[in-house]
């Protein structure tokens, strides 16, 4: 583990490299633009920033981004491109999660040295594990929850989003849960409306799921989204909990860094963090921050399952990006057994069973919910049907079945190839 | 007032933009990718969002961002442009700021219909003024607190912004203060942190600004930066409150808006709300948010001070744009007195006395913050010479006296403009 905060970036400048890595360095620490009387350099010594690293890339002839600055007196000048790695001293911020945002994720994307900047990774002391809760559940606290062993959670997203009733809402959890399914997730636009309030909701769908329960011994998890201020956030959470229910749900753009916090702090279920808005953060290649860097600070604050859209989704993100963002979640981030504070990822948007195989084999874990929309409710065997056929699939996945074997054996998956597999 | 939400937005996109537009209003209220058997026509006249407007704009040759899906058989497609007005009801939400943004701001900027996406622009119905407190002191409070009538308020930056020790910050505000200051802010990046203590730096810094306030009268605003957890901001709240001080100040998007939102529900002083991160919102043309859609969510959580950098600043970000956000932060949000929640902007970043008269002219109100950090440090007669010179420029931009002539008047701003006027 570094003593020093690290973060990656690439960046793109008409400067030479070394020196915007400089510019970018003293701006998020103890310089500034101009020379200041107070910076010393004992000062410099223990506050200054540092470049660790700048390794260039191949320039491009034209800025990806408008209104950056060329060098004074620069002909036509090239834009060139660089990974670069910056460290600051912990004692400039403490392990504090909102400020580490300040540091490497502040004032620096809109410094005029920089026609692209983007924030690719950051590592982080172990102080920050010491600071922060983690995930209350993860991984394996999620699968006892859920009584899901070993193939991934099969999951599906209450539709239409918005619109439905509370009762509405809990007859179709009753037929999604006689369907067979371990998770059901509300929609982020669902959240405490006057259509659908989210005490009424929640009775509803927990007499539901309780009824299912009682007659079958399954309890499916249902992650109710609570996204809201502070204050009503612990009170929703504090009545699923009352309700025996297993999990809730957050927007965490919505929300805040301060806002999953508090709410982790006090929870005693499993946090379902949507990511709903990170188009934003993440669809110029030419400023943002990646998932990999962007997933870290939400689970060390608590996040127990992370999005991150799925193969072949309704989404722009190429499918390595998907895995990569899988697979960052897996990835513990600190040393130790316990202090890794693995997410689980949730695949979701367009998923049905003939992606089983391909997600296993390229992420090589099932550790994963697949929450399913239209590969649950419009397959041709109803939802049973299509709860059927997820499983079919990953089951011949990690026996190492192939897809159009396993779907000999199975007619769900092969009714679920005839109408997905276009 | 709306009675529904509505939300403007740039599009770009390789479909006709109505259908495109139909796609987000589907996506983010009742719709999916594919027909939903419960979306019955009752349900949609309830909660569907609507396309209320869709304005073609000129097109474009090749998408702004990658991995943006054409309509199948296009051949070679033209990337349409499009000015787009949605709306929501009211009732799928409720009056609620963070599922507020996840409708308008969720899952849309990652849509394969989209090569770009931006927010422009909100309008909310009257409830979500009732339901939120918006700033508690604005302008006219701030003036008040500050002690300032007409002008500016003329402020700074502790630099170097981290590495001070809480004596040494308190020694830099003893000499800010007698060069006769208003207004003194941290840094974004100096928080917490083991360095410099909230606690001790807080204590130090109010016994030097009573100090002075009870040798002259005139009690400088100093706005600490109190960013942290939700438990760690109140506390340090309530002890700036105790020493006396008149603001603390936050960053906005390392807190989020539920934290904004409970800090500000229990606060007794104004919120100085720093931006830093935003550059990732709005550098790139094509994707994020405007600044006239993002101050007005903060604001109604509670921001008095907004951040909109300066004119000829160290930053990106055009002049024009920079006078359109300080423009809208001072722009009322609702109808009838003391509904407005007009907030006090700040400008900052590259900033001195030169600066005034092109400032007012441009905004046409003197009601904001002056932040000018070597302006002042670095004038030629000190600290008291830079914070001289900017009330000279004001004083003269206000009664339409012009800058040189003003400066034929006074020595400091001949001298700031020989420094800084090159």
């Amino acid at each position: 583990m570094p003593e020093r905060i690290e973060a990656d970036y690439w960046i793109e400048t008409a400067w030479p490299p070394a020196e915007a890595a400089e510019a970018m360095a003293g701006e998020q620490s103890s310089g500034t633009f101009v020379a200041i009387p107070g910076e010393t350099p004992e000062l410099r010594a223990r506050a200054a920033a540092r470049v660790e690293r700048c390794e260039e890339l191949a320039p491009a002839a034209t800025p990806s981004l408008p209104y950056a600055g060329v060098p004074k007196g620069a002909g036509s000048p090239v834009y060139r491109r660089a990974r670069v790695t910056l460290s600051w001293p912990l004692g400039n911020l403490g392990p504090s999660l909102p400020n580490l945002m300040a540091t490497v994720a502040g004032n620096l994307f809109e410094l005029k040295q920089f026609s692209g900047l983007r924030l690719d990774d950051i590592r982080l002391p172990e102080a920050f594990r010491d600071a922060y809760p983690g995930p209350g559940f993860g991984v394996a606290g999620t699968r006892r929850l859920a009584g899901v062993e070993r193939l991934p959670l099969v999951g599906t997203i209450v539709k239409p989003s918005v619109g439905l009733s509370p009762e509405e809402t809990a007859a179709l959890v009753t037929s999604l849960a006689e369907a067979g399914i371990d998770f059901i997730k509300d929609d982020e636009l669902q959240a405490d409306g006057p259509a659908c309030p989210f005490a009424a909701r929640a009775e509803a769908v927990m007499r539901a799921i309780q009824r299912h329960a009682d007659r079958t011994g399954k309890k499916v998890m249902y992650a109710f989204n609570l996204t809201g201020e502070i204050d009503e956030m612990r009170r929703r959470h504090d009545l699923v909990t009352g309700l025996g229910g297993t999990c809730v749900m957050v927007s965490l753009n919505s929300i805040g860094l301060a806002g999953l916090t508090a709410l982790r702090r006090s929870a005693a279920l499993p946090v379902h963090a949507h990511r709903n808005g990170w188009g934003m953060y993440s669809r110029s290649p030419a400023i943002g921050m990646s998932y990999v860097a962007y997933q870290k600070v939400w689970r060390l604050a608590g996040a127990d399952h992370m999005h991150v859209n799925g193969l072949r989704s309704k989404f722009c993100e190429p499918d390595e990006s998907v895995i990569a963002s899988a697979r960052a979640c897996l990835t513990p981030m600190f040393d130790g057994p316990g202090r890794g504070c693995e997410a689980m990822p949730v695949f979701s948007s367009g998923q049905w069973a003939g992606l089983a195989h391909d997600t296993f084999r390229a992420l090589g874990s099932a550790d994963l919910i697949h929450a399913c929309g239209g590969g649950i409710l419009a397959h041709p065997g109803g939802a049973a049907g299509g709860v059927a056929s997820i499983r079919q699939s990953w089951e011949a996945a990690l026996a190492g079945v192939p897809l159009d074997e396993a779907a000999g054996l199975h007619q769900e998956l092969r009714d679920a190839i005839a109408r997905f597999g276009g």
